[in-house]
């Protein structure tokens, strides 16, 4: 049926070196620039999956680990891992890779949210997302969590009715 | 003494209009653009409190709450809100700013971290930061729950040890 | 009343840094940068005081004394000095700050004029400006011997006409 | 002799499109945009005037006087109107192409000064001027005029000093 | 007659820097600017030949022979090659300048062709082209053998067809 | 051996959306974008397979079959074809995505070649590449044919010596 996706159906990859003007005094890819290029990712993965105009709704929490150095190819995969009403919350993966060695390192890890729309702005229904993997399935799952620590966080939810999300700290 | 700033003495603003090559198909600011600014604008705060080189650490929690058109104002203030050992905590306040009636209503609310490190990027001691009015002390207190809450997400902290979070959800 | 405004009413600060791609052989601000920037502030400025599409009209003399490091950050305060009929002249000073010490210096002071225009070009009229304070009413006194200047340059006033801008010679 | 140049020597040619991120909300050029590249091609023209490094030293009153619709071919003509000690005036020519009927017509008309110097920023001797042409002889004469109203606007030239600008009030 | 045009008609030059954030880590201009360039600039030539939106159609072999530093003025000089029912090949060099000696050294040519379209896309006639100079006239010659090579390589035409083209090997 | 590699292991994915800022007044992409963009792809492909600097050789003939309209996903595929001494030759095909279908469209076909080179910038040996699909067997049998044509065109080598290319007319 066509309202049921797999998380591959919306994987992208975006793969770019990082240029002279998009580092800072210490020669690393400026933070600013990372979070610009990993929106553009993780919105044609939103796409994917939807078909539709979609727009960011939120950043997860992103932190920053390991400094990308001038000159490095950057390797983004973005993927859907869980559809809400009309909410998508996508998954990206950061990849450094070394020139000499050709060795990719995990840089980090970030989640945005986005909502699709129609033309007007007005959100509109999304597929499904069936997770298919080991890893997909956990992503899916923390999913729910995530968006309950995002309501609890914009005043939305009373931290005591995020059930989820509570029993982390039990 | 030196080693003590107040919020104030690093409150920086960072006004801009929202151009054509800036906006999606609806004719708003892209979310990769406005976290692109908001990391330029935390950063000059992070600098100006602790005088160093400082990088992006993490991206806590961001909503796009309201859409920012095109042709807009938009003024992001950012101000330290915390200071550790050698990061700081910047909280940033958007404005949208409408240009017949020129009422600024808040688009969103963001907040960043930076490391402050030497020429060869090591970690180096920042100043204390003393908050003074009552929004300054309330952000301040946050900032404690916000670290453990990165932490946690980090895989750095056992849930159950964060104190301060933990008694959100009590 | 909704006609008179004070300078203070369309005060503007933009706060940026210096990039490598913005810079010069010598590591310093490109001129042609700096003058783009200041036309973004000022064009915000302008536009606070009469909430109406304003175009560039001209740019007075501008110096520049002070180069502008890589790196620095850069700070435009733009306001307005005085109302024409459909015209305003926007008074901005720039400052460079220190990273190490934190001082601020005037890099240099720029003078740009703006039309008011409705939405097929045509020009409008715009609200008085009241200066309030000394400095205010001094640029406020120096704006009609520049708009003499101005046109005497632009060969439509004759340099004996000139009256405020002959005074100077004499 | 090495030492005396003609203006045709530094004469130098710019030609590019009007393009939609360089647009206001008319759909013209922005004024900044027209700075900016003014600015590069006054410096290709004084750096071929004295093969060297050289730094915006003034931008002198510039007046906007005819809009640049998006899409336009816009030509700027740069070339060194007088030659000073260490310091060169470049006068620029803009011209707007209409792409139907081929026609150009002059936007304005633009003056920079720039400061030939070394590696380490200090200023250098640059070659004299030999004017030829009747334009080219009636710009060079303008610009000590125009090097005295700078030199009264900064600060450092009384009025009454300024003999060459003087006789045009009398 | 209105219908016929020299190649002098369409002579386009753009001038311009190499910046910092336009170089490869050998501090040198990247390819792909270059190619990007010189679209801008062929494709103006194309529009002063017909006075036509015009897309852009193909790139002939383009091969970098000489390292392009950053800070050189590299100039772009287009001319229309040969007009053909409604595409236009039009021929560049690029030169490289010295700053220090002034001396200008041919880094490479380049061939693109472009199509006259209307507001709907649909392609319409051009003007043809009167070769003048013997310069002109062997790079029109030469063009129908690049429009054989063109078909021949796109599977448009069989090479034993390409009658012009076939002379060369033989 | 690790002197042998495949395609496969340059393989490299550039997906990006098309903006505003990057699109002619028929709001399609324009044709000097997508050289700039096929150049970053191609030579992160060509630095997969040797570790090496690279630089852009030459870009073979390339045709614009179709336009990319404003808004339309494009995805870059990019890899070695051929590996000769020091030189490689990148093939990538461009994939246009229509959002609302979710199909996929080739746009176009096109062949880069980059020089591996050390921090001086003089060229060294890269790896052989051993092909293993159909599709890159014959991709590099016709590498051959291609680099006779290089070399032909640049009057570095007679038409009648170059036999594989020469086969074709026959």
């Amino acid at each position: 049926m066509e309202d049921i996706k797999t998380p591959s159906q919306s994987f992208t990859t975006v793969t770019d070196m990082v240029l002279p003007s998009e580092t800072n005094p210490l020669n690393n890819l400026f933070g600013g620039e990372l979070l610009a290029r990993m929106d553009r990712a993780a919105s044609i993965a939103a796409r994917r999956h939807c078909r539709r105009i979609v727009v960011t709704a939120s950043v997860n929490h992103v932190a920053f680990n390991r400094m990308v150095p001038l000159g490095s190819v950057v390797t983004i995969e973005a993927q859907v891992s869980r559809a809400f009403t009309s909410s998508m919350e996508v998954y990206m993966d950061v990849w450094v890779e070394d020139r000499e060695s050709g060795n990719r390192t995990k840089a980090n890890e970030a989640i945005y949210s986005f909502v699709a729309v129609d033309d007007t702005g007005r959100p509109v229904k999304v597929p499904e997302l069936h997770p298919e993997t080991e890893d997909e399935k956990k992503r899916y799952d923390g999913a729910l969590r995530r968006k309950q620590l995002s309501l609890v966080l914009a005043g939305k939810m009373k931290a005591k009715d995020a059930t989820e999300l509570k029993a982390l700290f039990e």
